[in-house]
């Protein structure tokens, strides 16, 4: 599969190169920064430190496009909705890992995906889309006398608090018990709280050192505990679940589609 | 639900009797125990801690069933089957958590379902019965590049390991893979062993203090890790899935259902 | 050595009559209660469930210290203070487990110690203590550029956020770094944080089921994480702590002593 | 401080190239290679990624020892006897992180420290030897009714279990309690094992994935735990903890040193 990077100069773009070089059904043909990008020029491949691909960094991702069966974006929410559009007329796979997407830019996305197939996810890595399927089926099978609370470790650099993947697997958890995150989440806890409401979501943040993210969602029950979890060692596995995204849709019908679509967890 | 509890007398029996006597659906109104023993004539409730239920203990299985609609059983396996053929008779639900059955005892109960209700589980808690279809489930989705290891930890006093749950755990996956668990297991590693095989199910067990029962089920991939854990704090909830089980059953065909069935886990 | 147990009839009480009784070199041989108690006369050991002991509850304590060594007390702090003043008098080590304790509390009691000999902890498990001896000695030796983080979880009964527990660990390692816990505990964490202060002492707490009290300090540096955890498993541990604090205590000069002491665990 | 790497063209040297680089107190005046290297004559820090330093990689040690104050060498055991020799001569600090030393090998390293200051360490991470000194100090305090558990889980390629940290860890719990670990360890359990003995200390080991390496003491008592772990998320912490060793190492005498020196631990 013929795929462009844009963004590919920055941290996550070069992950997305490798990313893409490593995987035997793909191939790096287009990269793509914004104008006036230092990176304008130089090779990819060299960049991202997988050798020579004669893939310079261009500022013009029409004509990237043009030769490429896909387009692997982890920028910000604006290029994103111009780079769906070209994707769409060019008839390209569309993977977006960019964050912080407005319920608008959502809209426009969905909208453009009548015509285009897009896979979006706020995390891209197999594990913690497995996870958010497994949480869902157990919130849904366990009755509400099984309390449910949500860890999550990262870095010290993180600036918010729970993370996004925290606040997507609450979100599964809710949808099993047929509830709204919003009306039941507890986010922290301090002094007298009294005892825990039945049917709350709870939230704990951890920070400190260089963790990637650690996500453990725990149903507790009387006498026995589940602990469900997922330890990212090494942000390449968020570049590696896009490139699968981008595999997997190649063979679809227009859509909007998630990674649980992707990993066929959607039954779960 | 009316219930007889056979070996009420013993420490697992006394754990029935008050869990059935617990749950608002369910009374005592047989207790069984084998002729000889000295608990006859007392009262079940008295030895159980629950206050007087005016259910003497018995030596006269076929009389206690009689007016009872079920009977929780984890007794050993030559009166298992004498109480599966009496139970089978009277139209009871029969829930069997005995271990150590043979091939040969798991045929004869095979059979006597084809006119009965039984329920058997080598493992009754809610929790690991939701978690080894967890296992089964996540096994079928991630291929062998996402290694399996299974770690358990029981108290000082357990003589073998794995533990049967690790061994149940093991099962689930290499059903979720469609191998043959005894063909890929390693059961221990100790010096010079080469690198993992790729496909392998791995166990590791760790004995000490007074450790009820911990499993964790590891998937682990290139850059990230899935684990899967139960903790049991308690023996009673081996006592109260019984008691679930029961209550299951009771609007059930005859059949030979397994906790899984009891939990609706059996499509995982 | 002859033991009393005062608020002998209650839940923590009868732990006591039961971890004394278990030492084979203890005995109980008085049993206190409130004025009014429905308890009074009762045999303690038959409320305990340890066989009869003869000692039946009483609501004099003057006269239960007489032929005593040492007296354990997880009462309530106004009836702590009565019985420090009453085993001082009466030359019984006094081993105090009363949370809510005052600073005025604490100050009284510590006048006492010059001529008693007392013990007092928030926690008295071996473990906890013996944990807090580690953290201060890890927080001293590892710098600022190790983060400290503190999860607990309980279960869904307790009202308060973190536990006891945690702020004494979070003490400890406030201690070893030379801080005021006060000055540099961050005590939750819910929307746009910021990144995490160089020198804080994080905590995070968990709320579910049935847990006992599980704890775990986190040093988490570059690249590495230290982490010092303790799971009780069963409230009796509490109970014989505070025998084994008696025990110590018996050969010592008057004093205020702490688990720490007990444990020989000060110098850490 | 300036030092010699040597070993500068692999995996382990390119780290430990940049770890010293990156220490405001460290810089690189040598990297040294074997005779015949196709990396003699590159620069240091393009091969590290740290940038041009000007060093070229050289095959002559004793001209790269010439102006240096320390050396680091995580190389093979021919190689560092050789190495000990030279930097001896010279008065360099010698930082070790050879593994597969023979007791030959340590005999004539410690014979060579009369003169010299040699640091050597089997793992070189702070984090690891903080634990074992922690493992020692609680090993010493707790008696034998609480039961010493090792775990560890490295990733699939590796070839030997325990882990050498595992057994470094594992000594550090027999010589708090004053026996040997050879013959009290249990380093496999399957099948009919019967109960744990008493004063065992047990290993488990996992295997999967790119696990960097993790390791967990367990302390199990009645009714408690104590669990001292680390995780290794970088081998780069290898690398910091030998060029810490280097500077610690300059101000003293001749002698053979451990990291628990380096780090204060000895007393633990």
């Amino acid at each position: 599969m013929r795929l462009v990077v844009v963004g590919a100069a920055g941290r996550m773009g070069r992950m997305l190169v490798r990313a893409a070089e490593e995987d035997p059904a793909c191939r790096v043909v287009g990269a793509v920064e914004q104008p006036g990008s230092l990176a304008l020029g130089e090779d990819a491949g060299l960049l991202a430190g997988v050798g020579r691909l004669s893939v310079p960094i261009t500022d013009d991702p029409i004509a990237a496009f043009r030769s490429a069966d896909g387009v692997i974006d982890f920028t910000a929410p604006a290029a994103t909705r111009l780079f769906a559009e070209a994707a769409a007329q060019a008839g390209l796979v569309h993977v977006i890992g960019t964050t912080g997407l407005s319920d608008a830019d959502l809209q426009a996305l969905r909208s453009t995906a009548a015509r285009a197939r897009i896979v979006r996810s706020g995390n891209m890595s197999l594990g913690v889309n497995l996870l958010a399927g497994l949480v869902r089926k157990v919130a849904r099978t366990l009755g509400e006398d099984w309390d449910v609370e949500i860890l999550e470790m990262h870095h010290r650099m993180k600036v918010d608090a729970p993370s996004g993947t925290a606040l997507l697997l609450g979100e599964a958890a809710a949808e099993g018990r047929g509830i709204e995150l919003r009306e039941r989440s507890v986010r922290s806890r301090d002094g007298h709280t009294g005892k825990r409401g039945a049917g709350d979501i709870g939230f704990a943040t951890l920070r400190g050192g260089t963790v990637v993210g650690e996500h453990s969602v725990i149903f507790a029950g009387a006498g026995e505990r589940i602990e469900l979890a997922h330890r990212a060692e090494d942000r390449a596995i968020f570049a590696r679940g896009a490139v699968k995204a981008a595999l997997w849709a190649r063979e679809k019908p227009p859509g909007f589609y998630s990674m649980a679509d992707v990993l066929g967890l959607s039954e779960l």
